[in-house]
């Protein structure tokens, strides 16, 4: 099926059937997706914490919009920012990727002198404005992999950040929650959304041609 | 090509051919998985504006960090959110979705309710933020769409707002430019990131799993 086949099938999930696990395989195709994404600079400002752990996923749910789905989806994946930019994760990713494509190491000096001049001027919540965005590109193309292997998920914000982030720790990391993504199958006799039509702003609406 | 083939293609490309251009049916189809992305409360908060007129491309240019990229694609797709959630855009979604559901028009009147307790209570700053994570959701979708096509694209921050906005006169539309996508075909001889090895966070690096 093509991008827009998988988009229309699928829908945000309101109901799993807890006794249906996503394959490891299938998660790692998932998360694979979400680490192919594009970011600003290629500076992937993010890391995906995928919870299959029953006790830890009861632990999350207080302060969820649909604790259900997070308890009885087969893993939640937890899209997580950098906390801020900082001089040493900048030059990291750069090392990195001048080690990996066989050029001198100072070769990307004078672009990384000019993030540090941007990020590291601005406010740590200004940074983390930046560094959430480019986790919602990895969260679309995550969404569309599972809807590509058939797999149902939801997205969400409606979550506590400040549970999320005590339960996995995330500060020992310097890293803070932004999104969720419940991922598993759906249970087909609660899930409400399943028989409701898919209603998006028509195309023209949603266009402007110049 | 499988979501992550199409994934492993695609680059940010660096320099397009400017005389080759993108069919209108396909860039109908970029536009169309960016539609159907999905948002936050499914407010879809965004509009895509679609210029491929070369005088507009040209008035873009000031303040871009590649402006040849800008000048030559065949289109830049404009991702341009809400200034900020009113209620009347929100009654505006959630009678549209009633209606097409043959729902009463007051099916949603609980939960919109509740979204304005949310976001009219916040600064326009605070919510154009939320709006603007929403729509890189639908530009990542939308690279992953002409990748699938093999069309050429470039996802980019690097522009002047102020000069984009006020080119299109987003203001009169009450929106906001977030991030724009250059379509087209990249001329091979000019585009150095081309043979580059693709990097990313090593899979090890990029997730944690609990």
């Amino acid at each position: 099926m093509s991008l827009i086949e998988d988009l229309n099938w699928r829908h945000a999930v309101k109901a799993y059937d807890a006794s249906k696990k996503v394959s490891q395989e299938d998660i790692d195709k998932i998360i694979e997706a979400a680490r192919l994404a594009p970011s600003s600079s290629g500076l992937q400002p993010f890391k995906v914490i995928a919870v299959s752990n029953q006790e830890v996923k009861n632990r999350l749910v207080e302060g969820a919009l649909n604790p259900e789905c997070m308890r009885d989806c087969s893993h939640i994946l937890v899209f997580a920012g950098w906390n801020r930019y900082t001089a040493d994760r900048i030059d990291h990713v750069f090392k990195y990727t001048a080690s990996e494509r066989n050029l001198p190491g100072d070769r990307f000096q004078d672009y990384t002198d000019k993030l540090k001049a941007i990020y590291l001027n601005q406010a740590a919540e200004e940074n983390f404005h930046h560094i959430a965005k480019q986790t919602y590109i990895a969260l679309g193309l995550a969404l569309a992999q599972a809807a590509e292997l058939k797999i149902d998920s939801t997205p969400a914000e409606g979550f506590s950040n400040k549970i999320v982030d005590e339960v996995l720790e995330l500060e020992k990391y310097g890293l803070k929650s932004v999104s969720l993504m419940y991922v598993g199958y759906a249970d087909e006799q609660q899930d409400w959304m399943a028989p409701m039509k898919k209603v998006r702003t028509p195309k023209e609406d949603f266009v402007i041609e110049i």
